[in-house]
């Protein structure tokens, strides 16, 4: 049986599962690979924790399981990463740095395939990446970088094939779906939910990357490659996170059969992409108003087969490793045959602005009588249909409501509100928070 | 480019979906594939329907689109199957057949990959078919064949590769959901249910295959095939279907917060597996509870990556033909590198009465004052935890209620009811109906 010799760089949360199920199945996945899978060595500055955690053996750490300085760990990697008696690089290091950058680099170099679960390398620096292991037939596996235990890369690279994907909507972040769920469902405020999440380790110390929406974003950038086969400048993605979502925002939503969920969302329309990250709120005859807590969930939609949802673990340790672990197996089985990318287009990224939702608009006004009357005509005027208005939270010193539209488009929006200013110029305390409602 | 030349024999509601998608998509399918994916010929007794549903050319078929014989039929299936101008074949004739178990066998003769939807075929017929494929390096796929549209047979065999599947429970025949939904969001009967099916085209003239849990059967054999690897006996698995489904059960559903759903299942502890085909009282808090109509859904519980659910469109012309173009995409790319199973095991396939379930037993009894007494009375004799009684139907005929208990196994349960019938011997009118609760 050949051999398929495996090194993991980086043995935090990820690697550490990696390794153990690499360990606790050796067999089992041989059978499925029709190769010897084996875990060969490991390089991380601090073992300790792995070791301690998953019981794995030290000799498989260069430098055997003691803490490495900096200079030691560059060695090792460079060691590893050229040696002859490794076939495949697992990259859970993680972040965008250069030095992670040139693991890619030097591993596509050695001609080996990588496998990862790094999706801000790969969404902010993957068209170097994939185009230097293109350009070298170097392989990829990038399942756990997309939901974690989600198989959506497969879904969209190996199964979906027979189709055209519409769209794709998804919870893909597990974080803000978490402190989103709080709010909802036992009604805390933001602050207090991002607390528990950070106690409950949902959350990291610096929670940014996560309720800004840029790891959501991330995620949705993968996957457009994937699908639509264009590359996107990550700075470029239009991304609204959840810091500003409120106690209100949640009680409008619950008003409305409604939760709040931070969507990725990408809609073809001719040959035009549309996506970005967005709170929306999700009516709850939608699947995905039901997923809660850190799960994540991806809806597709196909021209042919029509609607799907792949609903699983967004994170965690073995969670996340056994994607990582199925790509072993893939490219160990496939990887005379397979490629990174299939599609190819010149597929163009729009603003999501300029795609068509019902809105749900939550104004802050001066409590005085006759601003619905201001507010709903100067929105019909705008040719905009008003579906509902939301019950109004007044007191003497503001008032705040919400009216939902049928579909239109953000100019529109904000045509009405400069109308409003210009006839009372002082009646809206804040611009109005504008969320788009998914059916 | 490596050419594919593809023949489709039997051009019905699947077989012309599956030429639309081929013709529509010609050029991008070639692309995703790497080969230039071509539609050669079309054999059907009776061409004209799928030429007026979806503008098929004529050319196309054997006979010029004209009604063939049966004789000619033969014939030019026989001369398609082992045309140098054909490369691979697409069965979408269905049913257990002789005839089209040659199918199988004169492709596989001839060393040409075959694409079927017919899950009849593989989980009747399958161990011959599978074993002759694999001895003369033949691949199938067939993706179509459970689930319609989801692609939850490249999950099992692709994706969750890199880790132990520990459970599936999936609602796999969507004629049966469709009804069950209708009797419960719409007050139906049973019979007005499957009424309104046929009507909508939900279901057959003669629905015995749906309703009876045998198609769902069917698919969760193949399943078990693909996951553990062992091959059954159909005839030995153990199925219930819907058909004795009434009012009262719907009733008793609503009144514990559930939706009764047909559900193929497997469980896998040690080296034994338990499966078998059951109607469920599915909990609301469980996901597969809000999937309605003829959607299926299938939950896999992984030991690593934990719950997943994967759903979509159980049947219906393109979305089944979707996932045989995507296995002619997957054939076309890996054919070199990909098997039909990977599974090997000697796990034993047992009956799921030996599974421990929380049951809910609806009894049919005499309305007189003692019932409950004796029948809780009875059921706590055999060691059974009751969680709840249900509110008591009766008049002076009968009183039918129901007992919902802890987890225990059906012999427990038989033992009480021996009992009970031992102390008052008409006391219970019906069988009870045993119904095991799925949180």
């Amino acid at each position: 049986m050949e051999r398929m010799n495996i090194a993991i760089l980086g043995c935090g949360v990820v690697g550490s599962g990696v390794a153990k199920i690499l360990l606790e199945m050796k067999d089992e996945l041989s059978d499925r690979a029709g190769r010897k899978i084996e875990l060969k060595k490991i390089v991380d500055l601090r073992a300790a924790s792995a070791i301690s955690k998953y019981d794995i053996p030290k000799a498989l750490f260069c430098g055997e399981g003691r803490d490495l300085t900096k200079e030691e760990t560059v060695k090792y990697i460079n060691e590893v990463i050229v040696s002859d008696d490794i076939d495949l690089i697992v990259e859970t290091i993680g972040g965008t740095s250069d030095f992670v950058f040139n693991i890619f680099a030097d591993t596509i170099k050695a001609k080996k395939p990588i496998i990862t679960a790094n999706k801000a390398m790969l969404a902010e620096r993957g068209k170097a990446i994939f185009e230097s292991a293109e350009n070298s037939g170097v392989i990829m596996g990038y399942e756990a970088s997309v939901c974690g235990a989600i198989p959506i890369i497969k879904a969209v690279r190996e199964s979906f094939t027979g189709d055209k994907i519409v769209s794709m909507y998804g919870i893909m972040n597990g974080t803000c779906n978490y402190i989103l769920s709080k709010m909802q469902d036992e009604g805390f405020a933001f602050e207090q939910a991002l607390k528990q999440a950070q106690k409950n380790g949902y959350a990291e110390a610096d929670p940014t990357l996560d309720i800004s929406g840029y790891d959501a974003g991330h995620k949705l950038v993968i996957l457009l490659k994937l699908a639509y086969g264009i590359d996107i400048d990550f700075k470029k993605l239009s991304i609204i996170g959840i810091d500003k979502i409120n106690r209100d925002d949640i009680d409008f939503a619950n008003e409305m059969e409604c939760a709040i969920k931070l969507i990725s969302f990408a809609e073809k329309k001719d040959d035009r992409i549309y996506a970005g990250v967005r709170p929306m709120m999700v009516k709850r005859s939608n699947f995905l108003s039901e997923v809660d807590g850190a799960t994540n969930a991806v809806e597709v939609v196909n021209k042919y087969s029509g609607k799907h949802f792949l609903v699983g673990a967004g994170a965690g340790s073995l969670e996340t490793a056994s994607a990582i672990v199925s790509d072993i197996i893939f490219i160990a089985r496939h990887a005379k045959t397979m490629k990174n990318n299939y599609g190819n287009s010149n597929n163009e990224l729009l603003d999501p602005s300029e795609l068509n939702f019902p809105y749900n608009i939550i104004f802050e006004t001066e409590d005085v009588p006759g601003i619905t009357g201001l507010i709903t005509t100067a929105i019909g005027n705008q040719d905009i249909n008003i579906d509902t208005v939301g019950h109004n939270r007044h007191n003497k010193e503001k008032a705040v409501f919400a009216i939902s539209t049928m579909p239109c488009s953000i100019r529109q929006i904000e045509n009405a509100v400069k109308e409003i200013r210009s006839k009372r110029a002082n009646v809206i305390i804040h611009d109005p928070k504008v969320i788009p409602i998914l059916f």
